[in-house]
């Protein structure tokens, strides 16, 4: 029990602050936004009119309302999908699972974003693929990089994340995106787009995932319920072509039969009642409030030498620090201080990233946020005082989020 | 969406009687006996308590009460595993996965119990291995014959069912099952025990669970809730060694990060209120009549030749047909009478199993049973009489449970 409650204060400690540590660490919601009444509400009502039918077997596909209403929800984003283009998955790690597991053999290249997502990096990883890291340009991945790439070597796959980038922020611009489903078409190179939402964005609307101007079937979609609802839930979905929806099913079948149609059906009544998008526009609000408020704060504490990306979607930013600084080395001293963030060097495939750091401000309260960056960038001055100072440490070495 | 009626109206048929055909080819329990009232309650009181941690991002490892609450369970069955050698995972299915990414390599091979449960055979093909079959002898699988193959062979697990086999419903003896243990100690050969339940009994208690007297380590056990209580949770849980269990959330980890908190805190606490006890109690009783009379009938209505097991738990039993005859090819012919089956070829790892078919009876109502035994005992004698009538057809050639 004792590790038990170490790993759950961990999770609390990334979200909430714990001995007084504010904590940038944590990629996920923050919890104090859930609308927890009113999907208790509707999951007594859908147990009590359904409760029969959804705690049986259930078909791998998913629930069938669900997947009807996402082919609606994502045409808000300008991604037409029929209901059969979509599988219901556990969150979009399953997602990753499913895909490399059906597309992937040992050996295979995947190319990916650098920085990127951990978890997924990992997947790719266990299933015994190479990463190609593709740097990181103008918001996106840098489309000549890739280019040159593919004159070189033959990915399997690219995985990417175009919109509300984690750990960035960014949007890959539209132009670069065009530009990217070209190259991917005439490489016949299928793009695994983690499609983060839509929704979830603070200055300009991002442009349409890549999935919505597809027309050689190339990409595989990835969303989940994780970031503008409850990360508990372990709901997601995949949208890809009917052929490797069916071959992805089936690799559902033998994951863990199906996802859990009880959830399915209260996440499905919850949305038809327009309750998710109550939430959004609530939770949008806040996530506003914060990331302004650690935009402008940034500005006005840091010391010079330090950089930032401009987040525009998302939980999260990337700072850099000023050269020779190490993030993993800071860690230590920041949390002594009162702080915490992910060190970058997790968001690299290769040995990249030690002067950058996230900072995750989707889960610290909004009246914290200055004293926090505060105390961050007196880590960071004193750090460049006494450059000697502490020993290099990792923190946990892979964000869960 | 047609395709998703279709799949939906599969299901409900392997369970209950449509257009008039009784089926006897669902492996599921009952949902007409499903508590679903009382875990509506249970989960509208966990959510109202818990709701925001348990609709978080949450340890792989799974809900501490729930891991604390079955190593007490567990104990019934004397089986001694302490809550950190229990990962949660999405019942058993997810547990096949998670043992055969943590332990197979292709081209492994796996010994197996012939006949045996569809699923795991497919899970562990699937990720390369090449099955060994082991046959069954006095209600589990030869030791014997077990003890001459690795004299040849080294198999990197053993797979099996030691209580309510699926399909004969068949326990283990227990001499057999302590001479297995030993085999398996000296070869230092992994067993995979899917461990049903040692509830779900009708004859004489099965024997302990192999792992309960596995004093060298060897066992990897799974249990479910999906046929005691709800296969729509998608829970269950695997026990093994601290060091194996490490190994298996990390596999866990990337397969889906976790199984929902909020279902495992809702089972946690309708075990805790001893409403499991409650249902299972019922639920047996009510399979027992099932099961008594299924066996009365068959004894009363079959044409000689036929043979079956005497079922002791679980669901369902295997019904032997008379020489030349082919279960799959009687299925048509069966339906057109009114009556279904699983053919038991599916049931077998190589070319075996042709004349022998499986009959469920925990989702058949009481009053359907005998009807349903004198519509198959007509259609085996007119099979008979006629034997060139017919086409071969495999039904759903994987039974899903």
């Amino acid at each position: 029990m004792a590790a038990d409650a170490r790993r759950r204060g961990a999770y609390s400690q990334m979200a909430r602050t714990a001995s007084g540590v504010i904590s940038f660490a944590g990629g996920m919601p923050d919890s104090t936004l859930f609308p927890t009444d009113a999907f208790r509400r509707v999951l007594n009502r859908v147990i009590r009119e359904e409760g029969r039918e959804l705690l049986q077997y259930y078909p791998s596909s998913g629930y069938p309302p669900l997947r009807q209403y996402l082919s609606g929800y994502l045409l808000r984003f300008g991604l037409e999908a029929r209901p059969e283009d979509i599988l219901i998955v556990n969150g979009t790690q399953q997602g990753f699972d499913l895909v490399a597991r059906t597309l992937l053999d040992p050996g295979d290249f995947v190319a990916i974003e650098q920085p990127s997502y951990p978890r997924a990096m990992q997947v790719f990883r266990a299933f015994g693929a190479q990463l190609l890291p593709v740097p990181m340009s103008g918001g996106g991945l840098s489309v000549d990089h890739l280019e040159r790439l593919l004159g070189r070597q033959v990915p399997k796959l690219l995985y990417c994340q175009p919109s509300a980038h984690n750990p960035t922020g960014l949007h890959m611009p539209a132009a670069a995106r065009r530009r990217l489903l070209d190259v991917a078409s005439r490489h016949r190179l299928p793009i695994v787009e983690d499609g983060f939402d839509g929704t979830l964005f603070y200055g300009e609307r991002p442009p349409v995932p890549l999935k919505a101007a597809d027309s050689s079937g190339q990409v595989i979609y990835l969303g989940t319920f994780s970031k503008i609802l409850f990360p508990g839930l372990r709901l997601g979905w995949i949208v890809a072509s009917p052929e490797l929806i069916e071959r992805l099913e089936m690799a559902k079948q033998l994951a863990d039969i199906h996802t859990s149609p009880l959830i399915q059906a209260a996440v499905y009544h919850f949305c038809r009642q327009r309750l998710l998008d109550r939430h959004q526009a609530r939770a949008l609000r806040e996530y506003a409030r914060r990331r302004n408020s650690l935009l402008a704060t940034l500005g006005r504490r840091m010391p010079e030498g330090v950089t930032w990306t401009e987040t525009q979607g998302g939980f999260s930013l990337l700072v850099e620090l000023p050269e020779g600084m190490d993030a993993a080395t800071l860690l230590p001293r920041a949390i002594e201080r009162g702080v915490a963030f992910t060190p970058g060097a997790a968001f690299y495939s290769d040995s990249g990233g030690e002067r950058s750091l996230r900072l995750s401000f989707s889960a610290v309260p909004f009246g914290q946020i200055e004293e926090g960056v505060r105390r961050l960038a007196d880590t960071i001055r004193e750090r460049r005082r006494h450059p000697d100072v502490g020993t290099r440490e990792r923190g946990s070495a892979v964000p869960l989020v």
